[in-house]
C-alpha cells in the first residue's frame, strides 16, 4: 500500500507542478505580458493544458487509484474524483478550451475598452460551443448541461439546487433595495472622485499589510479585472485596479486578500497534492466576501485604518469619517457594475448572470441578443437602465474565459460569509474591537482552524457543518441584508 | 516529405511551448516571486524540464528526423543537432540540474547579500558535480570535459579554441590598462553618487524608448543580476538594477536591450521553431556589447540623449557634459565588478573566470579555495585587491545556475562587436550623426538584415562571414582597445 501511495503522490505532484506553470502563465498574461506576446502565450497555455490532461488521465494513474480503492485517505478520494472527471474529456477539447479562453480574454479586454460587443461575439459563441461539448462528456450523469459546468466550481451541486437557493433572493432583495432607496432618513452620502491612482496604490499596500499581507509570501499586481492566484505554496498573488472615478480598491483588494489568505493557510503538509486548494468556489467566495463585506465593509475596521486611507486621496475623503465612509461604500442602491455593488443588491447581479448563462446554454437566448437581454434583466431585477455594454454584458471576464457555471458561487459564497461571520462573532471575543485595533490574527486563526487548513480534505458540506454547526442557510444573509437596507452605516 | 515536415514542426512547436513556460517561470523567479514560493517553483521547474526532455527525446521525433535526413531545411539540421544532444543526457540529470540551478540561484542571492561564500559552497559543489555528469554524457566526442559545456553556448567551439583566442588578450590588455592608468594626460573624471534609483528608473525608461523599446512588445523589470529573456515571439523582457553608488544602469540596460533586439528581430516565420533563437551566445553577446560599448559607450549617443538622463539624477551630473560622461563611464581602469568594467579590462575578467572554471572542473582547484584563487587572479591580471567575496567570487550568478562554459562567450562577443561595428560604420551612412539624432532605425535594420533575422538558420561562422566578410578576428577589438586606452573620450 505504502509504495503505491507514494507512487500516487509522485504522479499527483507532477500534475501540481504543471498547474503551477499554467497559473503563472495566466497570471502573467493578465498582469505583465506585452500585447504582442499573446499569440505565443496562447499556444504555450494550450500545450501545457494538453500535457496536463495527459498526466491526469495516464493509465498508470488509474492503475494506482484502483489499487488504492480501499484507502480512506482523502487524497485518494479527491484524486479519484479529479481523474474520473478528466478521463471523460478528450485532451483536444481541453487544449482547445484553453486556447479559446486565452483568445477570449484578449478579445474581451479590447472589446470592453472599446464598448464593442460585436468584436467579442465570435469568442462568446466559440466558448458556448465548447461548453456544450464539455457538458456532453458528462451526459449520462447530469440532468441538464449546466450541471456539468457548475460541478467544476461547486462539486456535487446541481442547477436545480441553485434555482432553489436563489428563490428567496429573487423574492426579497428587490423589495429591500426599493425600501433603501425610498428611505428618506438615510440618504446615502456621496464619495466624489477623482481618487488619485497613486494615492490608492500607497493606501492599499498599507491596508493589506494591516490585515496580513507581507512581502515574503505575497505579491500585489494590477490587472483589468481583479483576481487572486496562488501560484504555488508560499506564492500568493493578488491583483487589483485603481480606477479614479469609483473608489473600489479598498473593498476589492480585501476581497482578493480573502481568497489569497484561504490558500495561504492550507495545511502546508498538503503542498504539491490536489488537497492544497480551496474546497469549492462557494467556500472560496465566502472567504473573499467575509473580508470584503464584514471586515472592510464595516465601521470598526476603518476606525482603525482611517489614517492609512484618508491622507492618500488628495482630500477627497475630507468630508467623511469612518462611519459615513462605510455608509457610502456600502450604500444599498442599484448599480451597474457587479464588483461595485453593495452586498444587498449584489446577489441580484448574480441571479441575472445565472438566468442569462442558462438561457445561452439552452439556446433560448442567442448570443447576439445578450446585450438586450442584459438590459431587460437589469431593468427587471434592479430597476436601472444600462447605458452601454461596458457597463452591461461586457463587464465581466468569466464568459470570455469560458467560465460558465462560475457565477452562482459568488452569491452562495456571500450567503455563507454571513453565516460564518455570525458564528465567528459569537466565538471570537471582542472581534470588532480587535479588528479596530488592527489585530486580525484572531480572525485569521479562526478561519484557518475552521476552514482554511483543511484544503480539499473535507467536502464543502462537511466544512460548512464543521465551521457553523449546520448546513448552508440563507437566514443569516437575509437578516444582514434587511438590517443593511434600513441602516446603511451599521 | 511534407507531412513528415509538418509533423516535425508540430513536435518542435510543443517543445518551444514548454520552453516558453520554463523561461517565464525563471524570469518570474528572478523578478517577482516572493521568497517563500521558491520551493514550489523549483519543483515546477524540475518537472517541466523533465517533461521537456521527454519530448526532446521522443522516439517519434527521431523517427521523423531519420525520415527527413535528406532534407536541406535548416530546421531539420538544427532539430537533429538538438535532439542528438538531448538524447545523450538522462532525463533525471536534466531535472536534477534544473533543480540545482534554481536552488543555487536562491542560495547565491542570499550568500552575495551577506557576503557568505561558505553558505554558497555546497551549491557550487553540487553544480560542479552535475557539470561533470553532464560532460560525461559526451565523453566519446570531446577532448576535455569543458568542451561539452562550452558547446551548449557556442556550438562547435572547443576549449582549445578559446585558449588560442584568449592568448593575445592575456598578452596585450594588462599593458594597455597600465598605460591608461599611468597616463597623466587623461585623469579619468569622476562620477560621484548617490544616483537616486527613482531618477534612474525614469531615465532608463526614456533612454530605452529612444533606441526602440516599446510597450507593445517589451517589458522592463528589476532583478539582482540584469538579464534579458524573450519569453516568446513578441514578448521581450529586460531586467536591470539601480544601485545608487555606481551608475551602471545606462550601460547595462542598453546591453540587455541589445540581447532583446536580437530575438525581437528574428524572422517571425521562425516562431515556435528552434530557429527562433540566437545562433550562439557569442553572436548574442556581440549584440549586447555593440549597444553597450559602441552606442551607449560613445559620445554621439549622449549628445542626443543627455536630456533624458541628466535631469533625473538630482544634479549628480551637473559637472559633466556628454564627452566627460562617456570618458567617466568608459574610463579604462581595473575594477572589481565585471559588469561595471570598461571595455578594455573587461576581457580580463572573463579570462579569470575561464581559468577558474577550467581549474574547478579539472579538480586543480578545490571549490572551497575559489575565493582565494579569485583574489590571486585579480591581482595577477588586473593588479587589484579584492576586499570581499561580494566583490569577488560571489558577484556573478552563472556558476550558481550551473552555467559553466558560458563566460568565454562574453569576451568573444566583445571582440565580434568591434568587428561588426567596424563594418557597420563603413556601410551605414552618417551612423554617428543618426545615433546622435535618435534615429536608431538604420542600425537596427542593418543588424536585422545581417544577423538578427536569420535566427539559428545559419551557423555562427556563416553569420560572421556573411555580416563582416571574414572570420571572427581579434584585430578590430585590439585596435579599439588601444585607442580607448589612450583617449578615453573617443
Amino acid at each position: 500500500m505504502d509504495t503505491r501511495l507514494s507512487d500516487l503522490r509522485t504522479r499527483l505532484a507532477e500534475v501540481e507542478d504543471l498547474q503551477h506553470a499554467l497559473r503563472l502563465l495566466q497570471f502573467d498574461q493578465q498582469t505583465a505580458m506585452p500585447a504582442a506576446g499573446a499569440e505565443a502565450r496562447t499556444e504555450s497555455l494550450a500545450t501545457l493544458a494538453r500535457i496536463l490532461h495527459e498526466r491526469q488521465t495516464a493509465p498508470e494513474l488509474f492503475g494506482l487509484l484502483d489499487a488504492l480503492a480501499g484507502s480512506d485517505d482523502p487524497l485518494v478520494r479527491v484524486a479519484r474524483r479529479d481523474a474520473d472527471k478528466a478521463r471523460r474529456v478528450p485532451g483536444e477539447l481541453v487544449s482547445e478550451a484553453t486556447r479559446a479562453a486565452a483568445d477570449g480574454q484578449r478579445a474581451w479586454e479590447r472589446a470592453r475598452e472599446e464598448d464593442d460587443f460585436a468584436a467579442f461575439l465570435p469568442h462568446l459563441r466559440r466558448n458556448i460551443d465548447l461548453a456544450h461539448e464539455y457538458a456532453a462528456c458528462f451526459a449520462d450523469e447530469i440532468d441538464e448541461p449546466y450541471d456539468a459546468l457548475l460541478d467544476d466550481y461547486e462539486p456535487g451541486m446541481r442547477t436545480a439546487d441553485v434555482r432553489t437557493v436563489f428563490g428567496p433572493l429573487r423574492e426579497e432583495l428587490p423589495g429591500l433595495i426599493a425600501e433603501a432607496a425610498e428611505s428618506e432618513s438615510h440618504p446615502p452620502p456621496e464619495l466624489v472622485g477623482p481618487f488619485p491612482a497613486d494615492g490608492q496604490r500607497r493606501a492599499i499596500r498599507a491596508i493589506l499589510e494591516r490585515v496580513g499581507f507581507d512581502e515574503s509570501s505575497w505579491r500585489l499586481a494590477e490587472s483589468a479585472h481583479p483576481f487572486c492566484a496562488t501560484i504555488g505554496a508560499g506564492d500568493n498573488r493578488l491583483t487589483t485596479r485603481y480606477p479614479e472615478d469609483v473608489l473600489e480598491s479598498p473593498l476589492s483588494s480585501l476581497h482578493e486578500f480573502g481568497h489569497g489568505l484561504y490558500e495561504a493557510q492550507i495545511d502546508p503538509a498538503y503542498a504539491r497534492t490536489p488537497l492544497h486548494h480551496g474546497a469549492s468556489l462557494t467556500i472560496h467566495e465566502s472567504q473573499s466576501r467575509l473580508w470584503e463585506v464584514f471586515v472592510a465593509g464595516r465601521e470598526p475596521f476603518w476606525r482603525g485604518a482611517w489614517e492609512l486611507l484618508h491622507p492618500h486621496l488628495d482630500g477627497r475623503l475630507d468630508g467623511h469619517d469612518p462611519r459615513s465612509f462605510v455608509a457610502a461604500i456600502g450604500a444599498v442602491r442599484p448599480t451597474l457594475i457587479r464588483v461595485d455593488a453593495d452586498p444587498v443588491s449584489y446577489p441580484l447581479h448574480i441571479v441575472l448572470r445565472f438566468d442569462l448563462e442558462l438561457a445561452l446554454l439552452s439556446g433560448d437566448l442567442a448570443p447576439r441578443d445578450l446585450p438586450a437581454a442584459w438590459r431587460d434583466g437589469m431593468r427587471a431585477l434592479l430597476g436601472i437602465e444600462v447605458p452601454d455594454d461596458r457597463h452591461g454584458a461586457l463587464q465581466d471576464v468569466h464568459w470570455a474565459a469560458g467560465a460558465f457555471g462560475y457565477f452562482p458561487t459568488y452569491a452562495l459564497g456571500t450567503m455563507l460569509a454571513a453565516q460564518l461571520w455570525e458564528t465567528a462573532t459569537g466565538e471570537i471575543p471582542d472581534l470588532d474591537a480587535r479588528i479596530e485595533a488592527g489585530d486580525l490574527a484572531p480572525l485569521r486563526e479562526w478561519l484557518r482552524d475552521r476552514i482554511h487548513r483543511h484544503g480539499r480534505s473535507l467536502e464543502p458540506r462537511e466544512l460548512i457543518r464543521g465551521a457553523t454547526g449546520r448546513e448552508l442557510d440563507a437566514a443569516p444573509y437575509l437578516a444582514f441584508a434587511r438590517a443593511r437596507a434600513h441602516a446603511p452605516a451599521a
